[in-house]
């Protein structure tokens, strides 16, 4: 685009991009292969999350299903009871939200495993956690106006968690082809 | 409260339940144990509805789950497909909302069963169901002011539904106290 | 039905009627025309609830907006800030679901009116709130059997709550007419 | 991490960041200034979208209240009716589902703007639509078992979308402090 003027909208794009690819470009293999673990052992996956963390832990709930894996999201209309042999995954930027903190709680205390997605591993959430997985961005200048409030975090936790299907997919054997299969009704 | 001027808001309240009354005392009871047949028989349970008539259907997955049976509600974050020997409730007053005619026509196609309850017995949804629980009020003068748009519908099939909830419950052999182990986390 | 065995659901149901009708038929005009006037003087009204109360507060929410309230729930996405002038209307059977209490005292703190409908007029979440609408039932040895769990505190919320639309609908001058033009897409 | 095997999920993470720069390198900063013009002078801003696409809809639907302006999610407990002068944003990659199909030729037989994105330029939704940010990926024998089903038009959409926040953001002359104002309540 030379000689043009860009759009914020491109360049904000970009900088997410490259944010992201920074902030994702930390190795966390470790604690991935153990959440990895922890979700297909499990007898049951609950998700939780609230605003737009809770949205990127939605979209991993739906792919958890086409797994074949039994998966609910914590405060929807059809969530089970959380028990013994289950596996938790909450996103939370602070780590602070107090459901969350509450959802991490209870799981530990019923004898669930729990994952989480925190920007903070000081956070109150991470300390309830068996598997922290911390997605913590550099602040810099532009990041106000081109990736505003928990946005790289957001968008990061998507990513991350995208990355994470494609690992559970080799661990359960499970293809495309299978996922579609079980891909709900969309109407 | 004789000689004080009611308020609108008890007077509406006694107007839906005479109103609710009248609706629900015709003899659904065979339509209601074949529902009950298929909902505790079906591999897993499906619910959907739009509007304020899904609300009365998610009411009524959560005492399934609370229940034991596996039940889901199309369109939230978690919903498997569905498929042959599977059950789905739909809940639709006029019947004829786009959506909930084609989730059934899919649920036909796929070999499972369809329950609806609606206020159109001649609607298309009705025709897509195997069992139809018909909840049809007799429109009078002072409806509109007391019970606007499709409020009496919505009432009587939350109760109507609560009241299969008991039917469920005797059925496949559980107690209240079994119901509240399975209660969700409330956070 | 002489000489029929009458099925769990219509004894249910029946039971249900009966219940609901001697919860809602104390009076409680007084409460009630604050919490009308508290709705239709605030700029905002905001809605919440868990579980089944949370979908009894979600059908009011949808006649607050047909009736040309600025009305949100509080967890959906789109959900704005509260803010002083603002009115909260809180649905929980205990009053003790953390969240709620958190909600009524968030509310409180900002400035805005706190409308409560619980069973525990000594609730934690009673004594945040500005109006009490109390709904307790007797308890007796039918009701664990015909109406498990809270079924019985949501299903009159509901019902106490529709009365309030149709005290709101004088109040703000609307008929049926005008709340259908006002009725969101539903496909 | 030379030596050693990468796990799937950080190659897969990888991937998609490579993916989604190629598909987001492409120059729709027309269609883009045009979308923001419609979210911007409309009266409403309405967004649908289902499963993960409609989550990528909703992140975005959140920013906009944040960012001050009057944004609903079709579907949710409290949309109000679309009217001429509003303004409906459409998410889904085929751009066949029926229901977003339906919405858009609602929206603009009343006369609102609809912007879809979508992976499908000639779609019934791109047909239905004023402004179409087209989401198209070269498939490669790769992305099946790195990024499954609709993953990259879901994550690309995303930040598609975050980029368009910043750009509105820049129109109506908010900064991140503002938008912490509105941040609604997380309990």
């Amino acid at each position: 685009m030379t000689g043009a003027k860009r759009s914020t909208a491109s360049v904000s794009t970009e900088y997410l991009l490259r944010a992201l690819a920074e902030i994702l470009s930390e190795d966390r293999s470790k604690a991935v292969g153990e959440a990895v673990e922890i979700f297909t052992s499990a007898k049951k996956v609950f998700v939780y999350g609230v605003g737009r963390s809770g949205l990127a832990a939605r979209a991993f709930a739906m792919r958890m299903v086409q797994l074949g894996l039994e998966c609910y999201f914590i405060g929807e209309t059809i969530t089970p009871v959380v028990s013994e042999g289950d596996a938790v995954l909450i996103a939370s930027n602070t780590g602070s939200t107090m459901s969350a903190i509450q959802v991490a709680n209870i799981a530990r205390r019923v004898g669930a495993k729990v994952v989480s997605v925190t920007g903070s591993k000081t956070s109150k959430l991470a300390h309830a956690s068996n598997v922290i997985l911390c997605l913590q961005e550099d602040d810099d200048p532009e990041r106000s106006r081109l990736a505003p409030l928990g946005t790289l975090f957001e968008d990061a936790c998507l990513l991350l968690l995208d990355g994470i299907v494609a690992q559970v997919m080799v661990r359960v054997g499970q293809t495309e082809a299978d996922m579609r299969v079980r891909h709900a009704i969309m109407v």
